[in-house]
């Protein structure tokens, strides 16, 4: 006999069952109503990059020991994309005459790094990248952290949950190269800054801070401090950067970040002058552990509005016609198909959350009228079929 | 100087543009919305799968030729998976016990087949897959043909568009056997039929194809077709299987199909005896094609509701205001920062297919009354504040 297979995924990705996929698809669902209000409009690209894309002005550490790279059959260094700013320049740096700037972009997808599995850190994240092209002025910047403020705000988060800590890292650049050193020197200090290897003793404050600082505080956002020390991890950052961070202190990693990459585009053979972009990355695992601790994830709820109960397989029909009269009609109906004992039906609705069971033999057949069922409270309402519509809408918008 | 990177992504996949995206939402939205309505649960599971999962009882060739395989950096063999059916079932059969049958599963996800790439075959495309497990019973299968046909009739598809194609799997295996064949040879025989290198000359027909043909006719299908040659790829089929074809003969293709696998959940180390299991998969590359060759694709339309246009810098903070106002209300505002010419900010607005423009300035601020432009028929209308989302509402009913 053959040995058999294990039915565990691959070590630090996660399978998402209809409980996980729910809460995936409710911060999903926040991030994309909160960047659409700003009129972001949705793109995506494949999860698999020409390697060269990487090559050059990213975190040389991601690269080199972090990234899934490998060869196809024809021959070609691919990469699954670690992060989404260089598809996305890339996406911009190909369409670059025919885009109507400034252009507002988001997306929501999935990114793999080589690391180690452990608490806000997997192998596969996905992720909310929302950008900014066009535009040089500060009101960009200030949307972007407005824009990531809003989304904790939508989450039910307050200004006493998280702080959005901001500095200039091109300004800390210029510093270092003002100090002597030279474009390398300097970007590979500000990588060990990044590491906590080092510390500038006389850091920087650019003007564009203050300003930042004053405009935010305009808009009613007053969680935002000026951080000398934070750099961020990506070498193409060239003017504004920030992270936001739990005010709790036994959560000390960054939840998410950003920052203003001017500079990216021009690496594409398409421009000859770079324009000018800024953005975010927020990712799942780390919103999800937030949501968690902070108690702010939504119960678990059914999609399917009514389950259908066969009491006996000779009017199994009218359970059929029931479903479908009521899925024209717009509601979300299953039908138990097990032909178990009617208590194990219910019970199976029961445990699946669907709210409300409508049981269905003879007794349906000749009155034409239906017992629905609310599971949680167990109290019951006999109904014609048409009025059935009209009552779980009823129900539903109560509950909401 | 450095060599500039080139902006094409890998070979054979896509970047989706914003106008690209509408058009995958477009058709995520209908698959979502009718296996919903059936009482579908949703599920995801990473890309990256173990490659041993794909080591037995799945098509060969696809495994041996055409998988994206790789070694990860700790040694172990990790593939892109091709298909969603080998994880679906390792992911019903980790958590067999806990989950209530029978189950109904979803999910739209991505997947990797290294091909060479031509109309209707990419190396990655996006596939919807709906499964029932635990129904041993036909009702099943008539409930997945009833959803691919409901698929199809939402997109706008009528029965003269396509066909169904049906026929057993299982019982022209165990024809082959009764004739002599071992199990393998048995196999290898299908295997051959599908790629159109054999013909069977004396096809059993099924007992239950006949009993399909009845029910599916029953419920107002008819544009159902026995087809004896019919043996679908994958050999974890073990009854009936499916597929879909335009009824137009110069797309002979299948657009998409299905099958029950009654056998799949045995190779995994939690279960004993196998579970029932059928499902299909529809993918985005060649339904998108149908769509368009038969005219079914939705005009791009933007989901921004209304773009405003600066006037005078020094009144931007109305413009601020005003979309801020507005979006606390449910709409999707994008505010213009390029500092361009009112004339260019409206042409920009245009391009993006924004249906409405307000112009901010000086007037706006002193007579608080803003006038909003449809783009499409220049009409202009002047509101105040309050009286903007309720105008846009009408209007956007209206057109729907």
């Amino acid at each position: 006999m053959k040995k058999k297979l294990s039915t565990e995924p691959y070590k630090g990705v996660r399978d998402f069952y209809p409980e996980d996929q729910f809460i995936q698809n409710y911060i999903f669902d926040v991030w994309r109503a909160v960047v659409e209000s700003f009129g972001y409009e949705e793109y995506n690209a494949s999860i698999l990059e020409p390697t060269e894309l990487y090559a050059s002005k990213t975190n040389e550490e991601i690269v080199n020991e972090q990234t899934y790279t490998f060869t196809d059959r024809g021959d070609r260094s691919v990469t699954l994309r670690p992060e989404m700013t260089p598809t996305v320049a890339r996406m911009v740096a190909q369409k670059y005459r025919d885009l109507s700037f400034p252009l507002r972009w988001y997306s929501i997808a999935n990114f793999f790094r080589y690391e180690r599995p452990q608490r806000g850190r997997l192998r596969e994240h996905w992720q909310l990248n929302a950008d900014i092209f066009g535009v040089r002025a500060i009101d960009a910047d200030v949307e972007i952290i407005r824009i990531a403020q809003e989304i904790m705000r939508t989450f039910g988060a307050t200004e006493k949950d998280f702080v959005v800590k901001i500095n200039n890292r091109g300004a800390l650049l210029a510093h270092l190269i003002k100090k002597g050193m030279s474009q390398v020197e300097a970007e590979q200090e500000l990588s060990r800054m990044d590491k906590g290897m080092s510390k500038m003793s006389d850091t920087p404050k650019a003007k564009e801070i203050d300003t930042l600082l004053s405009l935010l505080k305009d808009k009613g956002i007053k969680n935002v401090k000026y951080a000398p020390d934070l750099v961020r991890g990506f070498s193409y950052y060239t003017g504004i950067v920030f992270e936001v961070f739990d005010t709790d202190e036994k959560n000390t990693r960054s939840l998410f970040g950003g920052g203003r990459y001017d500079g990216l585009g021009e690496k594409f053979n398409t421009i000859k002058e770079s324009f000018p972009a800024i953005g975010f990355g927020m990712g799942d695992v780390r919103i999800r552990d937030f949501l968690e601790v902070h108690k702010l994830l939504p119960e678990y709820s059914s999609l399917t509005d009514l389950y259908l109960c066969v009491v006996d397989q000779n009017y199994k029909d009218i359970a059929e016609s029931l479903a479908d009269y009521l899925r024209k009609e717009g509601l979300n109906v299953s039908l138990d198909m097990s032909e178990k004992k009617i208590g194990e039906q219910v019970k199976t609705a029961s445990r699946k959350k669907v709210p409300f069971v409508v049981c269905v033999g003879k007794e349906e057949h000749d009155s034409k009228m239906f017992t629905i069922k609310e599971l949680k409270t167990g109290k019951e309402t006999k109904l014609k079929k048409n009025e059935i519509t009209a009552f779980l809408t009823k129900m539903a918008n109560a509950v909401s």
